[in-house]
């Protein structure tokens, strides 16, 4: 299969979201090197506006050169030393990703495990900070993109500090999407993707790092494991004086980026967050009436991605084949043990308009 | 600095290299779910042209979502486990970086130092050998990038195998652009970038294992240390049989590389090798006669990455400067000890014509 043959997509899957044509374009310019002075002043453009969105001050603002995955890693290896003790909050695929990452790194992985589709409560953390007075960090997932659940940080932050530990959370569904304020609720490192709400293509990860998570980070005994992630030399090539050589930075896929998180900004982060809701409540009434069921409360549902169970006697992977074959209309299907029982219909970024909705509500009253 | 204000540039440096225009059209197509049958059948077209274009018939053939430093980190830590003797020969910056990931897997790691410029040689291997007679794995640069030197492999591969032990391979400078012969010179781990003689943007790394690299995979006792890149998971993403989600694929990056990959098997590989070493005479005639001087013996010297003295009396970063911003065009500096006295002046992919040529000899005569 040649790039000229594909057919096009409207994608409403957990991700990747469609790109803005200004985007695709960005993509599409003449590469510069990685060095070039113009193409370092596009880095700290970059870094300022992922502070912007971010709504955080931290200096270690920047892009990780893989995505999101490798950003969760890049949080965990930077912080974690062997024997390290952490608490990782599990309520779906992405926490349970974590824990894996952590025990890579040789710490002691205290696991506060909730069912899929709710979140982990403050009680919760507490007891595990009971068994586990200090542990380095503590580790939460704020929208697990495999149920949809959307957790609620500032009070379990509060625990966290504390207790004298940091907090590391996965932004990877929630950033530019809905509210996430890295600064006022005290998260020490973050990580996202670009795939989702701002609707860059997949690639990259922005990360941040609080003032204290690069304290601890400056204090290691070891070094990092892995040398590709190895923020003590990454840091230099993004905030560093001298921007000394890393690895090559992925030219084409930092001006798409670049061009997305200007997007973001012109539209307004609040009002970014306004439409997913927006448009959000008119999926859910659709939906509903249809006969799908989600599968989150709503307290705690993440309106950009929608955890559907299907309507009674519904084959998902025929309709969603169909969808796919007949309406060239991606969705998502479920992850584990809702593999074959739900669809995860993303609303993110580009992909959140009533033209999207109305495209699969059609869609779906057709074949039902 | 916004993607709309770049200055184009003419790159002549150690990578990125120009893109050609239907790679750039590659990348701004709409995107399409990683996940989607018609990206799969890419994925399966992709590891068949990498197939072509290396010489190999490895199944384990595929790109890593992040630069060819992760590509170097994939091959080294998915073969190495704690306690595990290696051999690594370093003849510039890219061998001792594979040292230092060698080390942070916890490989007791023998070095063999050669000055830069220069290629590690059969009796050096022999010699190692002795010191470490059955070796996990023996590593080295095929062209190393901070230098311009290309080093011969079938002698010392033979070696390599005799000791019962693994050959890796950074194939980074040369694939596509000279000579490479995976299952001929019976490589068993290899590894390049996409943004050197391929020309397309960084941002991937095209990796392939043999047969017995992958049963020592297989057999490993402890996990890979590096969620990431554990090509145990990876491998089922791009050639299993179920196609198992692991990570987000760089979608729009693989569109580029299927575009590029497609440009060079329609060249033809052996007219692209010929192609480089045509350019390189031409633009080695005009350099000598304008008192440049290589810094490689002729017959260790890779034809795509000229490294270079300047004339007697010439100040390196201001002429360089003035190159860039007087002519648009890209020349790299030196790294380490020829950091200040040498150039990188790279002629790959789509920046190996005898027009770029003219452009910059032209631009140096006007300034000299």
């Amino acid at each position: 299969m040649k790039v000229k043959d594909l057919t096009p997509r409207v994608l409403m899957g957990p991700g990747p979201s469609d790109a803005h044509p200004r985007v695709l374009r960005a993509m599409a310019s003449p590469l510069i090197g990685h060095l070039d002075p113009e193409f370092i002043a596009m880095m700290d453009d970059v870094k300022s506006m992922i502070q912007q969105t971010m709504l955080t001050k931290n200096n270690l603002t920047f892009l990780v050169s893989a995505p999101g995955s490798a950003g969760m890693e890049t949080c965990l290896v930077n912080l974690l030393e062997p024997g390290d003790e952490c608490i990782i909050c599990i309520n779906g695929v992405f926490g349970g990703r974590m824990a894996d990452i952590a025990e890579r790194c040789g710490a002691k992985v205290h696991k506060v495990i909730t069912p899929w589709g709710e979140v982990t409560t403050v009680e919760q953390v507490k007891k595990a900070l009971d068994a586990c007075p200090k542990p380095k960090l503590v580790a939460l997932v704020h929208a697990e993109t495999s149920t949809g659940a959307l957790q609620p940080i500032p009070e379990i932050s509060d625990l966290v500090h504390n207790a004298g530990s940091l907090l590391v959370v996965d932004a990877v569904t929630s950033y530019c999407g809905v509210p996430l304020k890295v600064d006022e609720w005290n998260i020490d490192a973050i990580y996202s993707g670009t795939q989702k709400n701002l609707s860059a293509p997949p690639g990259l990860s922005p990360v941040s790092f609080s003032d204290a998570a690069v304290k601890v980070l400056d204090n290691r005994k070891t070094k990092v494991q892995s040398w590709f992630l190895d923020l003590t030399m990454v840091k230099n090539y993004w905030a560093g004086a001298k921007r000394a050589y890393h690895h090559t930075g992925p030219v084409s896929s930092v001006f798409a980026i670049s061009e997305a998180l200007t997007l973001v900004l012109e539209e307004g982060l609040e009002n970014r967050w306004k439409r997913h809701y927006t448009v959000h409540n008119y999926l859910k009434n659709q939906l509903e009436s249809m006969g799908f069921r989600y599968l989150v409360n709503e307290e705690n549902r993440l309106p950009n991605l929608n955890s559907v169970f299907l309507p009674e006697g519904q084959d998902e992977a025929l309709l969603r084949n169909r969808l796919l074959n007949e309406f060239n209309i991606e969705v998502g299907g479920g992850l584990g043990d809702f593999a074959g029982k739900i669809w995860r219909i993303g609303i993110m970024g580009e992909s959140c308009t009533f033209n999207h909705v109305n495209m699969l509500v059609g869609a779906l009253k057709q074949m039902l």
